[in-house]
């Protein structure tokens, strides 16, 4: 393979990023894998700093910076789980984030982001104003871009997360990953390959966003047609630096419906006791879906992080039944504020 | 101290039932730590089997039982986390479990007793009729009754989860539990006394259900006079044996409001990506309200389960604001069913 990135880049990236990074556990659920009907490692990057992946390749990116590079700080755009990432790694290293959010963008969001002393740039709501916001602010200020994914320092930096649970647990068949833009998933492919290649690797998709899968099947890279899908980690479209290496490594793509992330979501909350975001739900959907692929394998997933907002969660919830005891929960929502 | 219970008995309980359960994570958070202004150091019995830290008393003391004792099975009333501990118990070991439950019990809980594959027998929700059940199903059956809480066994069960923390983390200034009947409270006052006894013993209790609060202060014990709390577990008195110990080692007793429950569990839910229940809030909301006696100390907690009902959370749910882009979670929320 051609690739950009040896394996000594991405123990690199480790060595440098280990400061400032957890080392994620990797849990396991007897529950979750009758459910599921496989043995499933859940690499934990939900309880990683700032509660997502992300983070690896953003500290990566930014510390491959030269002093010149990031004098003026860093620049990004994303409303998601990038931008907290970008505010954190700048907080580490003592230079200024400027992140480019819609001005729509949930206020759980916004505060995050403030929170890590990132400076906000607001804008419109669509992609031009998106990309000519972050150009007049990188114009004005002298900042460095650092791309969500399509970039090979974050790509390395996302790799170190399956190279932690594949130094941990070493007798997986499978792993699998969610794709959005392809960072995660194109870190985990070169991991896999250089350190464990007989592991087969397997992407995940909603099938409302599945711009991967299409692109992986016709070989040419495809784009979404909506963003109507409750894993806001997975809207995007593949970069040409990430599909380069999909397509290359991975062995399947399964696509998921709503429902079933919801329920898998629900599952993993209910039965494991930890919280994780719709996006990483897919992953387990696919698992569980495809039981011929994966029966009774040893299959590693990546939890890519837990960012939800509890205010709308997607469970259905339930009025007590007639002659239903009064609960603990129901009585705190009778009370008065 | 005159204790029924040596170190050597926690010593042994715990090796008795290491095979059984899960060496739970100590999770930490600078989030976390910001907002109660003290170090917090987790012990995540939310991350055990069956959610809770009950599988450790109920498994000791099923284990302490002789073949004798033990061949017409176990039985004890619970709605809560010691019904599904005493089941998972039995089927570990191999005999019949027999749990009284009110008939008004949550069917999450039932088919969670149910699953494990225990006998439930139901009667009306009331004290007496819980009681006049449990000897009939005894009398029957020949099951021997495990108590939830009044019982040394058990006590020196529940005493295994402190004594991993502070063989984990040996710089603890001080730790904290909540209160309920006191099984996990007596015992870990034992082991602190033991093992680190510099280590300042506190409890937590709602304020509504602070029967442990008024018996420690008057020296006395109490009962509560509802069992309005949103905090589960801790809506039982405390028990002659539990108290004896309690009276003795813990250094103070903090109450909290419902409120204050509910914020410090949203806060760990939101920033740390673990489902705690609400009596473990109780803990952690006590060291936020207690600001000047936790300053800057290290501070273990123990977080005794995850079991709620994801169906009936007490977080307020936000309606999307007027212009407010429909976010993923909207549109699933909209979808028919």
């Amino acid at each position: 393979m051609d690739t950009p990135l040896s394996f000594q880049d991405i123990k690199d990236a480790h060595n440098r990023i280990r400061p400032f990074i957890n080392q994620t556990p990797v849990l396991t659920s007897n529950s979750l894998n009758a459910w599921v009907g496989a043995e499933l490692f859940l690499k934990c990057e939900n309880l990683q700093k700032i509660g997502a992946f992300k983070i690896r390749g953003a500290t990566n990116a930014a510390l491959c910076l030269s002093a010149e590079e990031k004098k003026n700080g860093i620049a990004t755009h994303s409303s998601g789980n990038h931008a907290q990432a970008i505010a954190l790694a700048a907080q580490n290293l003592g230079v200024k984030a400027y992140v480019v959010m819609p001005d729509n963008s949930p206020t759980v969001k916004v505060n995050a982001v403030r929170g890590y002393g990132a400076e906000i740039i607001f804008c419109t709501p669509d992609i031009s104003a998106r990309e000519t916001t972050l150009d007049k602010v990188i114009k004005d200020t002298g900042a460095a871009f650092i791309h969500p994914f399509n970039n090979y320092r974050i790509i390395a930096g996302q790799a170190t997360a399956s190279k932690e649970l594949l130094e941990e647990v070493r007798k997986l068949d499978a792993l699998i990953a969610p794709i959005g833009g392809g960072g995660l998933m194109s870190g985990t492919c070169l991991t896999v390959h250089y350190l464990s290649p007989s592991v087969s690797v397997f992407g995940s998709e909603p099938k409302a966003v599945d711009d991967a899968y299409r692109s992986w099947k016709s070989g040419t890279l495809q784009k979404n047609e909506t963003t109507k899908s409750i894993a806001d980690g997975l809207l995007t479209n593949l970069g040409d630096k990430t599909f380069a290496i999909i397509k290359d490594h991975v062995k399947d793509i399964f696509t998921v419906s709503e429902e079933e992330i919801v329920a898998a979501m629900h599952f993993v909350w209910e039965r494991m006791k930890i919280i994780i975001e719709p996006s990483s739900a897919v992953a387990i959907a696919a698992v569980k879906q495809q039981k011929e692929v994966f029966q009774n394998m040893k299959v590693g997933v990546i939890i890519t992080g837990g960012n939800v907002d509890l205010a709308k969660l997607p469970f259905k919830t339930v009025p007590p039944s007639p002659g239903h005891r009064q609960s603990a929960l129901d009585f705190l929502s009778i009370q008065p504020e």
